[in-house]
């Protein structure tokens, strides 16, 4: 896989003084026209031997092109805010919107390889690691992102030499940290994991590109070239459009569905409800203050049909604590920043860090419900979003955050009787709209959505909760009741 | 100042009961026309003895109103990402946008209070962090801010009585912390320092209300009345515009001018020019590895005439340095979320932390520059202006942060021919637009704006450095040679 990056490559000072004023003035062209169209981002993903040249090259590419447009950022040590919550936050708060370049140093390949060349793990978690990396980028690619991936090479002989060479140099000793001596001994574990990585990582969408490193001007060129190109090949096509090769869903050949098969008489009685309220209110409260949920954050996501009550389950949830403890994320249009950036990013932005509960009003589901709807999307996107949908919720769950999901159910008789309701008491006038109406008429549609939505995102590590809505009452203890569930069983396994 | 808040007020339940209602359906009407406006946000504090009810009380407004649209924050440890910048950015990072209301809990008041109280300060010090807290009301406020502080009180004898209930309350004890019992030690210091903080922060635009806390009763429908009659008021009002009582700025009386001044013919030859920015990129280079830089971050703005070579002048500053240490933050309109919040916002998210370094390609001065030529704020916005600026660079100057600010200046036939090179080069072709040609017909009062600009906003902490821009040479060696300075000076202090 490094063959072709190990023989040698160079290029003498003339011919690269000759090419470089016509590769700068493109990528600058390309780099301008980048920010008009302002149509998908573009990431640049660094990794290779030390003393290949990473930096360096990084630094050229930052004076021939304009600095202004792109962001370099490096991760190393975590910071305390990142450690709270689930390890690819940090990525998603550092990508560069549409029309601009991330340059990404120390990214998920790095830790990966560190961490299996260091023993911390074995193959077997690095190929997890690997498939992680893989849904990452299709999905950032799905979303329109250009990623293109560098490895910086240099055979074992080659690293030697250039870390001897930086040594005796006063200007750049400073560069080579302990770390890369210490590379200089697991070379050959570094090579042999990198090998796996590449091989496995190396997709259409997003292939990695291996550049030799040992001459600043043939790498310099290289890559700069290699960045052109996909640069200008990205920027002629057209946004990709494949609605026609997206295969169908299965459609319920009965009447039986997932909604219809509800029990929508369930109810109880003021009496039993109050007395059910409080004692489960207590639980949570009490839930929350346990020890094992600084070990753990809370993610409650509420959808369901228009006027099936959400506020007021939300109310009666967040009613049984303290406010410093839970964020609402009411989630409407999306804003300007969120929409030059993947679907998941502006959910992404709102995790909560260990101890902490936030609960979500309406939620990423939007992408399969009302998006796939009204034809926001593209079949193939909200196809795809199942399937990200889940990756994204494992990854929450991983990092040992619960999760519940509450589908709201009424029938269109008491949808009715609501929206009226509404309609004439003053202070609850804001929470009908014609949009509302709107929806109402395409309940059939609504509800296949949703139950493909169950179907495939209800998940042994996220299972959705269908709750019976019809009688508030019952909705509302059935809600705060799973929570407590949920979150007595992930404290139970701590203790295993 | 908390006299009328010792003498026992108390309601009895029936007129609570009878009394809630209307007001909890006034304050989701108030909420609702809030979101509604979207005009301004609303900021309550939270502050006063422990154990009068600010939790319980805010419990209960989150269950009256809409919790959706509330957010509390607590301001407790500080996250070292909060660390390593100026102590003001945990409380602009949690503002809340025009339409929401934020509550915030062991803001600037808890914190400036607990330091004197427990001796860590004295007065004098008390006192700046009394006028910056004014200072930082005021502004909020100037740009729309509905502000709600509320001191929630007991007597020494209440707060003790309280203490011991809650201690004997299993549900409730574990409210109680240790700090809750050091402060029944200290309330008498808490008293008279906590009546000086009041005494000087309480301002027709950000009142301070004193609330009994003994009886819930009383302190819930004191503070949800004063929540709701603020809240009115502020909707009612039209949008705040004094264009007409604003004091003239003097104009000056002779020909000569701060720009006139300069020296246009200023040049290095190329020989000169290669060996010093050579020089001086060294220079900085080293500076940013010292280790003093620990301590410090740098902040450089870019201001300047169209085609003063901004861009050229940063990146021969980038192109120093390693692309990781350094951002660069290049400044256009405002975006959705930048403009819910008040014009500085979208600053104090750049901010870099300790050991970095950030470059503002055009900043908060477009506040004093093309907005207030192009009448984008009202004359009284950017008058205030100078003041609030003056007020950020202080705050970034004590904490550590370098600032260096310049405006490159070009004289018109160097701009004329500046612009028609750009027309002809292609890839310079998108650094032109009618825009250009438009500002360039204001020459003058952009010039008068800029004098006005560097008089009252160059000081000692953050001096402006006008930059004769006609030779990019000499210009761009001066930028670096004047940053290079300014750290060194920084790091000369550290060692006194």
């Amino acid at each position: 896989m490094f063959e072709s990056a190990e023989i040698g490559h160079s290029i003498d000072k003339e011919t690269f003084g000759a090419e470089v004023p016509a590769l700068r003035e493109a990528l600058l062209e390309a780099q301008y026209e980048l920010k008009q169209q302002s149509r998908f981002p573009v990431i640049v993903l660094i990794n290779g031997i030390e003393g290949a040249g990473k930096g360096e090259t990084v630094k050229l590419l930052n004076e021939w092109m304009d600095p202004r447009l792109i962001e370099v950022r490096t991760f190393d040590q975590q910071t305390d805010e990142e450690l709270a919550r689930p390890p690819a936050w940090r990525y998603w708060r550092a990508l560069p919107p549409k029309g601009r370049m991330g340059v990404f140093f120390g990214n998920w390949y790095s830790q990966m390889l560190e961490g299996r060349v260091h023993g911390r793990f074995k193959d077997a978690v690095l190929d997890q690691a690997i498939a992680g990396a893989e849904r990452l980028e299709q999905m950032l690619c799905d979303e329109g992102a250009l990623i293109i991936k560098f490895w910086f090479h240099l055979s074992k002989k080659q690293m030697k030499a250039r870390l001897k060479a930086l040594k005796q140099d006063p200007l750049h000793n400073w560069r080579i940290s302990p770390l890369d001596w210490q590379q200089s001994e697991t070379y050959d574990r570094f090579v042999r994991f990198g090998e796996r990585v590449l091989r496995r990582t190396s997709r259409d969408y997003a292939p990695w590109h291996v550049v030799e490193g040992i001459d600043p001007h043939y790498r310099s060129l290289a890559v700069g070239r290699i960045l052109l190109e996909s640069l200008q090949a990205a920027l002629a096509n057209k946004p990709r459009k494949h609605e026609g090769n997206v295969a169908p869903l299965g459609r319920s050949i009965d009447d039986k569905s997932l909604l219809g098969a509800l029990d929508m008489t369930l109810r109880l009685d003021k009496r039993d409800y109050e007395e059910q309220l409080v004692t489960e209110q207590a639980r949570l409260a009490g839930l929350l203050r346990n020890k094992h949920m600084r070990k753990h954050a809370l993610v409650a996501v509420f959808e369901g049909n228009d006027a099936a009550g959400k506020g007021g389950a939300i109310r009666r949830v967040a009613a049984a604590l303290d406010p410093r403890q839970y964020r609402i994320v009411p989630i409407a249009a999306p804003t300007e920043e969120e929409r030059a950036q993947p679907y998941l990013w502006r959910f992404w932005r709102h995790i909560p860090a260990r101890g902490k509960f936030t609960i979500f009003d309406r939620s990423w589901y939007g992408r399969v419900l009302v998006e796939r709807v009204e034809g926001f999307c593209t079949p193939a996107d909200w196809m795809r979003a199942y399937g990200e949908i889940n990756d994204f919720e494992e990854q929450l769950r991983n990092a040992g955050i619960v999760v519940v999901k509450f589908w709201l159910s009424i029938d269109q008789q008491t949808q009715l009787e609501r929206f009226e309701e509404r309609e004439q008491i003053p202070f609850k006038r804001y929470k009908i709209t014609e949009e509302d109406w709107r929806n109402r008429e395409k309940w059939d549609v609504y509800s296949e959505a949703v139950g493909d939505m169950v179907d495939r995102t209800s998940t042994e590590i996220a299972p959705w909760t269908l709750v019976e809505a019809n009688d508030k009452r019952w909705a509302r203890v059935k809600v705060l009741r799973t929570i407590n569930q949920a979150l007595e069983e992930a404290f139970a396994k701590d203790k295993k």
